[in-house]
């Protein structure tokens, strides 16, 4: 049988940007954001001054510098074994994150092969079996099986199928194995 | 009716990546290798020291000072009017090469949108419903019809619609519209 593939988001699902989001922030407007306050907001209107944050991402490191997300390396490390994984950004907004993104993974995710990295714009054009987002904007479009991945934005989401953390992404596809 | 997509490879099909890479091998080595010289040989191939040919793709500029193809702008901006431009690069093989590329397109095709550009390594997880390329090991695993774009390397190539220039792919899609 052919192995499946599985597109995974990187911001917010792989990279903890919120978290570094919000440090910057803080940081920056002597501001005390924590991240219950950016519960259940679009991420556009998250903070006290969403504009001033928004120049926050243009800054030089803000992607190379982010967390890794509770348990995705070793989540990745195990998919990889029964299915094709893929890092798919939409990294085009921020040409500056093009190459922190690829430092940032080949610093945390050696495993995954340049060949499984996607930095694009629209994801509706990637076709794998499965993608794993936060954002509603790529899982409306997407021509596999849409997984939610809960980000402080997306908590009143009532669609797709809804994982809290990495290892609720392992149940699932536990589940999905047994199926197939 | 839904628009079409179009997936277009970058090196050799938009960017003239070999003419930037005969000139850059010629002052670095004192050679006089032409156009000619290249023709049938495998790209890794082709130069008369294929390892120091290699060592030039990492220099910075190398992307970014490519000419463009021939009539490629005006054809794209043609084709814009019926599909859904897509430009995808693998460019992820070189990683000094995103942010050239980025700023290549911005430069030399400003009408295509971030949100249509995809930096990717194997192309196969791209679901367009044309690619252009001159590699086959692009189009052998693409999902919508495959069109080989002529580069030297692979004049011998039996397989596949082959386009010697961008003339040739306006025709080849004005038969496309009319046909659907």
């Amino acid at each position: 049988m052919n192995r499946k593939s599985v597109a995974v988001d990187m911001d917010n699902v792989i990279a903890d940007i919120e978290t570094n989001w919000i440090a910057s922030y803080n940081a920056e407007f002597g501001a005390n954001v924590t991240s219950e306050d950016l519960i259940g907001k679009p991420e556009n209107d998250a903070f006290p001054d969403p504009i001033a944050a928004k120049t926050l991402i243009y800054k030089p490191g803000f992607f190379r510098n982010a967390p890794v997300i509770e348990g995705a390396q070793e989540a990745l490390r195990k998919l990889q074994e029964h299915f094709d994984i893929y890092i798919v950004s939409a990294a085009m907004e921020f040409p500056n994150s093009l190459a922190e993104k690829y430092d940032w993974l080949a610093e945390h995710f050696p495993f995954i092969h340049w060949k499984n990295i996607v930095f694009c714009g629209d994801k509706s054009v990637i076709a794998t079996d499965y993608l794993i987002d936060d954002h509603l904007k790529n899982l409306d479009f997407c021509k596999g099986m849409p997984i939610l991945f809960t980000a402080g934005h997306n908590v009143n989401v009532k669609k797709y199928r809804r994982v809290n953390s990495w290892s609720e992404v392992l149940e699932l596809f536990e589940g999905e194995l047994a199926n197939s």
